[in-house]
């Protein structure tokens, strides 16, 4: 027999997997606690009474139970415990009001430059989120964390976008710094795609254990899930496939500086210039997709030679990283039908048979939401494990 | 603040960090345990007992104790639990025997064809087992597993090799079977860059977290550590990047039926090619390091081209992984100078900044026994989380 067992791990008993057991219901007592964890009765009584101190788990006597001392149930209160997931696009902001179970409550959407600069961007969530606490009926302190995703590469560790190259004024801004010095909150700011991914992972396909989402829109990126977490890399870039040299181009220059640039040649920005050169009204990925829904035959030779293009970077991933599953988002993917297809063409020609045999490339499913659902799903888990190291500081 | 703190986890108490902890030395009494995990007596005894009666550990009255009841230390087994280390080259076997510490006890190396097949290879295997026991006087009993590299794809959850290029007879050959019909114990089969990966990870890089080993010999592949452990990807055949097509490069046909892979044009096996083109004497990898080392300017600017073509996957793998290290091992390392010097001027000009930052690229510290120590280290791994399985099935 090769390899380990499947078989779960024990509950072990950290506060974080006491808590983990209280949300997901296999726990409802104390008892049930020290049952399932093995830990000491008064172990379990310290972290309880600290998930209580902290607001996280009520405890109410359970009035169906007939005769002898009533047993006390245990909930998560979903209700005083909030994030915000935040969506900055190039041009669109989008905002959701989520409980910590990840049920969106409320969410806004507007159109908004992110070129504008930060204090302008930051300050419009800034008031949305009030906006959408008054609807609620919740207060400020409701709102434990705040998830940002940002179209550009971030140094997730310090919140702040790196060089980014269509976020004009945002270079080394300290963006959690906006919020931090106004509540007492943590926020979470990391690239769009790996929202993305975190949000269609847990919400459409929380088993898969190797996935790639790839967004197609005015860019081209990646982002990265391993063992069901998201993947980031030494300095949080991970995932930058847009500008991997695609193998068998024409050398193009990017605005990058280098040359052969995937993103430089099958992005949504490269086709639509590529359209116009031809005489069509293009100046957008959007342009793009409209133009192959209205039969537009160059539109369509387009999208898939783009497909072709990005199959060979992903070709090239597939050997690396070997993953189960990719994930095609962005505007782009509403035509993943010809997008798809000169992706699946290349890399079922250029990837390792093995790792090709069950490979599945398929269109999101969680649409326009994936990154407010997976800015959220980053605040929430932040927050649940942030508060487990506290926990684990007071309790001895 | 961005980022949940890196600050350690709390100890838990499943069997195998009763385990860890034992092992590591924190804790070197019941009570300690009891202290160290938080965990009820009862369930500490429950748990140290099962250790002893596998064999994992023993427990013996402290004499140096003064008055009152002596405690009785615990302690792992060293002595009477061990591992086979396998290295299965294209035409060497090294075999190491190895406590469930990592320390190598005895080691063996001889010249050895794999396309002589499985059967002869696996037996010569057997019997070296039986003459390293013999030697340092432990029984047949004493071997808990056996980890073995072998030089092409493996099917890492059955244990076979997938069409493996240069290993004729052994495509689908259940190895882990060879032993597992002989002897009770666990047999784990990887691939030899793999184990190289994870033996120079634990050995001379504990601390890194995401590290690529390239290795250049004959072929050329790449083992992944994330998050500190292996990388498998979802077939178990990550890391493939010998077949990844080259920009920028010529198309020159690969035996694998494809154009323009990194193996057919950068190899250890194509710089010999193309040396004996040019009239020099060079049948191998390792004739070009002679060559290098002897002067011969066309060797030394082969290599350094190489370096450049490996770079340019290389650089795409950064973009994608973002790891920290990348190192070099495989024949071609001892000419690392050179080769290194190739990789690092492609890499740097085409990663992006923030992922080439404070890229390591390094060659190997554990040299020849990287993958012995890899095979050793993975067949204790294993062992010890079977154990941790076995043990939760028996434990209440």
């Amino acid at each position: 027999m090769n390899a380990a067992s499947g078989a779960q791990r024990p509950a072990g008993g950290s506060p974080g997997e006491v808590l983990a057991l209280i949300r997901d219901r296999p726990a409802t007592t104390r008892a049930d606690l020290a049952r399932l964890t093995g830990l000491a009765r008064s172990t379990v009584s310290q972290r309880v009474d600290a998930l209580i101190e902290h607001g996280l788990v009520s405890e109410t006597a359970d009035r169906e139970s007939t005769g002898g001392r009533p047993p006390h149930r245990l909930r998560l209160r979903t209700e005083d415990n909030v994030v915000l997931g935040v969506d900055v696009g190039a041009t669109h902001c989008r905002i959701a009001l989520t409980d910590i179970e990840g049920t969106i409550v409320e969410v806004r959407e507007d159109q908004l430059l992110v070129s504008k600069g930060p204090e302008a961007v930051l300050s419009h969530v800034d008031r949305r989120m009030h906006e959408m606490l008054t609807a609620t009926n919740k207060p400020l302190t409701a709102v434990k964390a705040i998830g940002i995703g940002v179209p550009g590469p971030v140094e997730f560790d310090t919140g702040r976008a790196v060089r980014p190259p269509i976020m004009r004024g945002w270079d080394d801004y300290p963006i959690p710094e906006f919020f931090t010095k106004r509540y007492d909150l943590d926020v979470l700011v990391d690239n769009d795609v790996n929202v993305m991914a975190l949000g269609e992972h847990r919400i459409a396909r929380p088993d898969v254990r190797y996935l790639l989402f790839v967004k197609v829109g005015t860019g081209i990126g990646c982002g990265i899930i391993t063992e069901r977490q998201l993947h980031r890399g030494a300095q949080g870039c991970a995932g930058d496939i847009g500008h991997i040299r695609v193998p068998a181009a024409h050398d193009q220059p990017c605005h990058c500086g280098n040359r052969g640039c995937l993103e430089g040649i099958a992005s949504g920005e490269a086709m639509a210039r590529r359209l116009s050169e031809l005489g069509h009204e293009a100046s957008s990925g959007r342009d793009v997709v409209e133009l192959v829904a209205a039969g537009n035959m160059h539109a369509l030779q387009l999208v898939r030679e783009s497909g072709r293009l990005i199959g060979e970077v992903i070709a090239g991933a597939v050997n690396l990283f070997n993953p189960q599953t990719i994930v095609f988002g962005g505007v782009l993917a509403r035509v993943s039908e010809h997008l798809l297809a000169g992706v699946r063409e290349v890399v079922h020609q250029r990837s390792l048979a093995l790792a090709a045999r069950s490979l599945e490339i398929v269109p999101a499913r969680t649409a326009q939401d994936a990154a407010v659902l997976g800015a959220g799903i980053l605040a929430i888990e932040h927050y649940l494990e942030s508060h487990n190291v506290n926990l684990r500081l007071t309790a001895t």
